[in-house]
């Protein structure tokens, strides 16, 4: 039977159709002047997305491409590194600072929580760090730390603050600059709209500093070259042209709609699928004042690995599962980039049926139901 | 807001990406060798979806041009015409044949009815036809017809049946050569997954022979220039290279799903669709018995234009009013081509969100359970 492959997992998420477009357009030579104009006016866009005056760095390679050049253009061997970790993604932050040997404080809490400020905040006055790196959306778990209250720490500190927000940018109000940010961090293929292969860096004046004084080893991921090759509109080595055209395009396609209503957007579709869960009886993994408006959660009394592959298999509706401690344990819905309500409503039924085909009680109606009454009442809002 | 475009009107339909693909392939000379070969194995995939050992015509025009190449290559004037009417796109062939200087008797019946056998066997014993015209799939009432018994009545006449399937073929169980049809007609644009452009007419030896004998005034829509064209793989005119292609594509996507799995996924489209619309409150306006699987249509105690305008604008439904005498009284829904279960739903979520909107009196999650219902079933059944 026909089925249409709907990718909802937390990324790589959906490409817009215009997006597929621009990748097809002719290759630019990436030394011509042609180029360089192009990639200009791309920077003044990512600037207003990533809501910084800050310059953003594109580079050929994932998120994790661009955590690694963060950590590694700034990081020496035994620098105080303060990791903050709330899931698999805030763990990967403290494999990339031991790589470059750091010496690592890690501060991790239980996945499905946010950090504790109080605990972050006893830790970062009783010792002085270089950098702090914390994950503003935890994809692993559907938590979106507050970053604005680490910001605010590091810059009385006196640390760099570098933030993983590769699931969250250009889906949740990120304010960069207002935030202190120094290394705001994200990839193509989440609320960016694109397939998988770049990774973006705001960097800050003072993070800038920091690098262009230090002996990195990083050669291809190197912040430093990237930033000096940018001061000509350039870049050090071949970038993915196909992907810049269709990185301007989504970045045309979210201003378009504009910052605020994507924002709104993401909030209410988490919102309708947070009330879809709790309607059906199921446990979110996150609290309501932790919870990421791009990646939701959950559990229940129900083998999760049987849910997804219905889902899949007959609806067509794919979502991912746990990482790590919690593989085979949650259901994790995407809701970032290019969804819209239907697609939303449509994923919340194919969990309801694929519910119901394991024997899990549930009356066909209410999941979606609940969902529906949170579009509707937050359509009157506005 | 993003809002998917998503159009489930009674055609056109969605096209799917492959076939899309399809025609961005290099044209070819439609005088060549290699077009010639295309050709005729699109022509035996066309048999298989007809279920006929009659060659397929293809012309390069709308439906409409198909149902004109049909009833202006047989009919001469004064010719004795049955035209059996359950809609507009019935009253088309009237017009048609009047066009044609026929001698024409209607058969009308209330839209949303079908026709009423014992009175069509009664008037075709009174008179010998010529052309008995009838619509297989009402597209403006979402009725399907009986033309098995038909068609064994026209046989025992004498009398050619042309039958428009331009809606169903394609979606449906048409049973083309066991029904005796011998002008079978369909379009590109509905069941068939295809953009606009293609007209398809089945002919059967018998027609064809009264067509070769004819004096037709058809030029561009002459099916004897055309089946004299076809004997080498060939057109009588330019025709649309790309939406050959698309087309080629189509029925492989069609075959390979199998022909009974897509018959009874539109089945099961169309059941959820009338279980939701009841579940609602909503009056279908085909018995059950008479019921398309392509299309539904419904009326309620409600501003049908209103509803639909709000699916549209904020879901991104695209669904369809009534026309003539049904305008602004029915609302339309496609489930046709290229739909799986997650449109359908989509849909019925939209329907509800639309309707509580316009303050009739729904609890959301009713009518898309009501759909559940009949796909958790209907996938047991399987």
């Amino acid at each position: 039977m026909l089925i249409k492959e709907r990718l909802l997992i937390p990324g790589p998420s959906q490409v817009p159709p215009q997006v597929n477009s621009a990748m097809g357009r002719p290759i630019m030579g990436h030394r011509s002047g042609d180029f360089a104009k192009f990639h200009e006016q791309l920077a003044q866009k990512l600037k207003k997305i990533f809501q910084t005056e800050n310059e953003v760095v594109i580079l050929t390679g994932s998120g994790t491409a661009a955590m690694e050049a963060s950590v590694g253009s700034v990081v020496n061997p035994n620098d105080p590194v303060l990791c903050i970790v709330t899931g698999k993604f805030g763990e990967r932050f403290v494999e990339l600072a031991r790589t470059f040997k750091a010496e690592v404080t890690v501060l991790e809490y239980e996945w499905g929580s946010s950090y504790d400020l109080a605990e972050v905040k006893r830790v970062m006055a009783e010792k002085q760090f270089k950098l702090v790196c914390a994950t503003h959306n935890e994809t692993s778990t559907g938590v979106a730390n507050n970053i604005a209250f680490l910001g605010k720490l590091c810059k009385e500190k006196g640390a760099l603050l570098l933030v993983d927000a590769v699931s969250s940018m250009g889906g949740m109000d990120i304010k960069t600059d207002a935030w202190n940010v120094d290394l705001m961090v994200t990839g193509s293929q989440k609320a960016f709209m694109l397939p998988p292969g770049l990774g973006l860096v705001a960097v800050s004046p003072k993070a800038l500093e920091i690098i262009n004084g230090n002996d990195s080893t990083n050669y291809y991921l190197s912040l430093k070259k990237a930033k000096k090759a940018q001061a000509k509109w350039s870049t050090p080595y071949t970038p993915n042209v196909s992907l810049f055209y269709a990185l301007d395009e989504a970045c045309n396609m979210i201003l378009n709609e504009g910052l605020e209503t994507v924002f709104s957007r993401h909030q209410l579709l988490a919102r309708a699928c947070r009330e879809a869960v709790r309607a059906l009886g199921l446990t979110l993994l996150a609290k309501d004042e932790d919870a990421s408006y791009t990646v939701t959660a959950f559990c229940g009394d129900v083998d999760t690995e049987a849910v997804r592959s219905l889902m899949k298999k007959k609806y067509g509706f794919a979502v991912a599962g746990g990482q790590d401690r919690l593989k085979g344990k949650i259901i994790r819905i995407g809701h970032m980039g290019y969804m819209d309500i239907a697609d939303l409503l449509g994923a919340i039924t194919a969990l309801e049926l694929a519910l119901k085909e394991v024997n899990y009680p549930v009356k066909l109606g209410t999941g979606v139901g609940a969902a529906m009454e949170v579009i509707y009442q937050g359509g009157e809002q506005k």
